[in-house]
């Protein structure tokens, strides 16, 4: 049970002003600001919801600059970011994940050829480590996760349950990998010889930057040859698909259902919403950012919002939208002008 | 092996009535019209399957009110839903399902502070359950499946092969989920701090209610904090992505491939078709139809069917494909407008 | 570490000519155009990398017929398909996948009733082979993998880690599933009873046959009664999702993402691109090429490529594209028409 906090001890934590005094006493937990209760701290982060904010009864809300509704009785902190704030509270109160604790569980399948520090590193029971592995210290291991031979893990990552990494493949430092997903596995490569189409091996690899977390069930191809890579500080959601010999730069973000296609390149800072699709072999500039669903189907530059399939700049895809909408007047207006035309002309044509 | 049924009996059984007798003498399987012989029951319960009907080889077919059609030997059953009856029939005749048979499997690996019936829950070879987790009589927890920490499954469960289910998330009664399936991973939450993405911590839950069905491979996000809720009676198809905080109804029906980002609410009785894609922080309401695909970008009224991207009422929808379809021919009456125009001013420009 | 090769050899080896000497003296490894050094053999296989090959460091390129640019002292060999015959080198000089050895590790669990040639198998540690499970000569089941009740696997099949086989589905012989992919989970059926969706049995098969890939976290449904069935030779990508009772046939290329709905069947030879999506109980002709992201809502013919949803032939949805492209235009037209029968008749309407 982590300590009550007074307003002015949570505002010292989170690194925000107090504003406000409110009336309360003590905070004691963290909630939504729907299911906040005086003993709770909640946040403002998202302007949607202040009909809620206004009728709350969280004891302490998180705004930012320049606040000041919200109900009188309770509390308000500035900080500039409340969502980061409130995180730091919620760091505080909320229950934490299970602790890291050095263990070779011995339900775990471990090769004895594998590397690491047996009082350094955490492997769950069923978790099965081939030959040649390699883990860094503070790595944990999930339960039922598979390394296949000659994987390297770096330090500190949090490999998940059921997850798979196969062989020879490099994560970094700090790599979280939510259960279920899948690293290394064969690119799609076939030619089509005598009406079949014939396996290309695949006998390349993954490798992954520091910092990067991949979603649950999300697969990641090895490559055909050489590497698929992701960049350092690269977040892919769940259910994505990275094919072979792709290469993501640094600090993307790769949402939930996205596909992207072999060889293709995206550069840093690159943004994906929600099912997004890219077609093979090509490139997106730095920070470009891919609305959700939108579909490449050629080389774009950085730096530029992209909507719809094939993607163009969202403004276009709007103007596009918005002449839909016009269409119905436009044939009336045509009609119009053929009325206009018939009685102009009677008995002609 | 099951027994033969006579017409009449199989009538009874799935609770139908003969309007023709047709000449077979005993039932022994159940097949699809296409490739049932004499000896099975069929069912006709899409107009799309009538000319497979008219030439089945099936000694009997479920058939709807008020059929006469099909082969003169072959037997006809009518009831209100051909189906479900056909679903009875099936039940009576195909391989069962194994049977549920309490046993905790020697290579299981189960906690010491789990709590459940030793005599009425199964818990397969090669099942994680960690500590402190409770599970309900009548459960079966399938091979490889990973529970984690404090987790909590009602009774009557079928959790199958290879599934994850992340600390501290609660499901009901009579809760199915098919095998890949993941319960709990982290949100996708981070802030933008000095270029890099800060992990949020997704400290809350996931709340499956009772008779929840969860596809293969699907993956359902703990709450940043509070609960991801999953209503009573709603079914999830495989490959779907459910975001962290996401509110889902009851008796909803989730279709492949879809994806519902975070804090987005479901009311009950809504249907969202394959490769759904939904905006965070909206609205759906009770009894919304989503056409296969659609997307959605903002809060939807319930009782309503909608389609394309972005959602419109599936007749707007059609409006416009129909629309478009008009366009060449509109191209070429301005065309005319424009020759009949310049004939009427020549010279003029 | 595999024999180093001259250039004459490693035509030999993968089939092709040499056409230019180049300045290198053996050939050691293989890699991309835009990594290769002097001792590598790299191939020009997609003309979207003709300028990295204009600058390539390569030792020898393997090129198409007819080919004569590329560095003066880079050596090239022409061949019918360039990347065809590059396998061919990676097979010789990349590091091999890990060999087959047939061994039962002590860590999987076998069941008594299992059927198979304990010195001709590989099943490796956490794998679980249920009751009266059969598994064909040379096949590998790998670890953590799940082969459920009657489930049948042929020869030389590689079943990879954290796979599920439910009970009773039947793989052909060289059936490659890739990590966590699942055949045989329930399809999705449910009648609406009583205001509740009420669970229709699925107690179908799912039927593989001989030489098809399954991806990564791919799933296939059991048929509802009868099989769900991949035809021989066909090859699905990671993350598809095929429904209960779809019949694919021979030879066809499923690409990532795709959704293939409940008792669809394609022909052989159909092509379908990433995120493709196909409503249920519709038929796709033999050798139809979809599109990335096409969606389909009726039947097709075959032999047609098509695009855009709902699906029509791809070259009247790049003429729908160019109409929307020609509107603002069109408003124009239509504005100046106005204009001018506005001056024609002054002060009507």
């Amino acid at each position: 049970m982590a300590a009550a906090l007074t307003v002015s001890e949570l505002a010292r934590l989170v690194g925000g002003e107090v504003v406000r005094e409110g009336s309360l006493r003590s905070i004691t937990g963290v909630a939504a600001l729907d299911t906040a209760g005086p003993g709770d701290v909640s946040f403002l982060g998202n302007d949607k919801y202040r009909p809620v904010f206004l009728t709350t009864q969280a004891g302490v809300v998180i705004v930012g600059r320049d606040e000041t509704e919200g109900p009188e009785t309770t509390a308000l902190i500035a900080a500039d970011n409340p969502s980061l704030a409130f995180a730091a509270a919620v760091g505080h109160f909320a229950a934490a994940d299970v602790r890291f604790v050095a263990e070779i569980h011995p339900r775990a399948t471990v090769s004895e050829t594998a590397r690491f520090n047996a009082s350094a590193v955490r492997i769950h029971a069923g978790a099965v480590i081939m030959a040649d592995v390699t883990i860094g210290d503070g790595t944990e291991i999930g339960p039922n996760a598979v390394i296949a031979e000659d994987a390297v893990i770096g330090e500190n990552c949090r490999i998940m349950a059921n997850v798979t990494i196969r062989e020879r493949c490099v994560l970094g430092n700090r790599v979280i990998v939510q259960p279920g997903a899948v690293i290394g596995s064969d690119g799609y490569g076939y030619e089509f010889v005598n009406g079949r189409h014939q396996k290309i091996d695949q006998v390349g690899i993954v490798e992954i930057a520091d910092d990067v977390e991949i979603g649950s069930n999300t697969t990641i191809d090895r490559a055909r040859f050489g590497k698929t890579m992701v960049g350092e500080g690269t977040k892919i959601d769940n259910l994505v698909q990275i094919a072979h010999n792709v290469v993501i730069g640094k600090h993307c973000l790769i949402v939930s259902q996205t596909g992207i296609s072999g060889s293709t390149q995206l550069g840093d800072y690159v943004v994906c919403g929600g099912q997004v699709g890219i077609a093979g072999h090509v490139k997106v500039g730095d920070k470009a950012v891919l609305g959700a669903r939108t579909g490449v189907t050629a080389s774009l530059a950085g730096g530029e919002t992209y909507s719809g399939k094939p993607a163009q700049l969202l403004r276009d895809e709007l103007k596009t939208q918005a002449l839909l909408r016009r269409m119905p007047k436009l044939i009336d207006r045509v009609k119009a002008l053929e009325n206009a035309r018939d009685q102009a002309a009677p008995g002609c044509d």
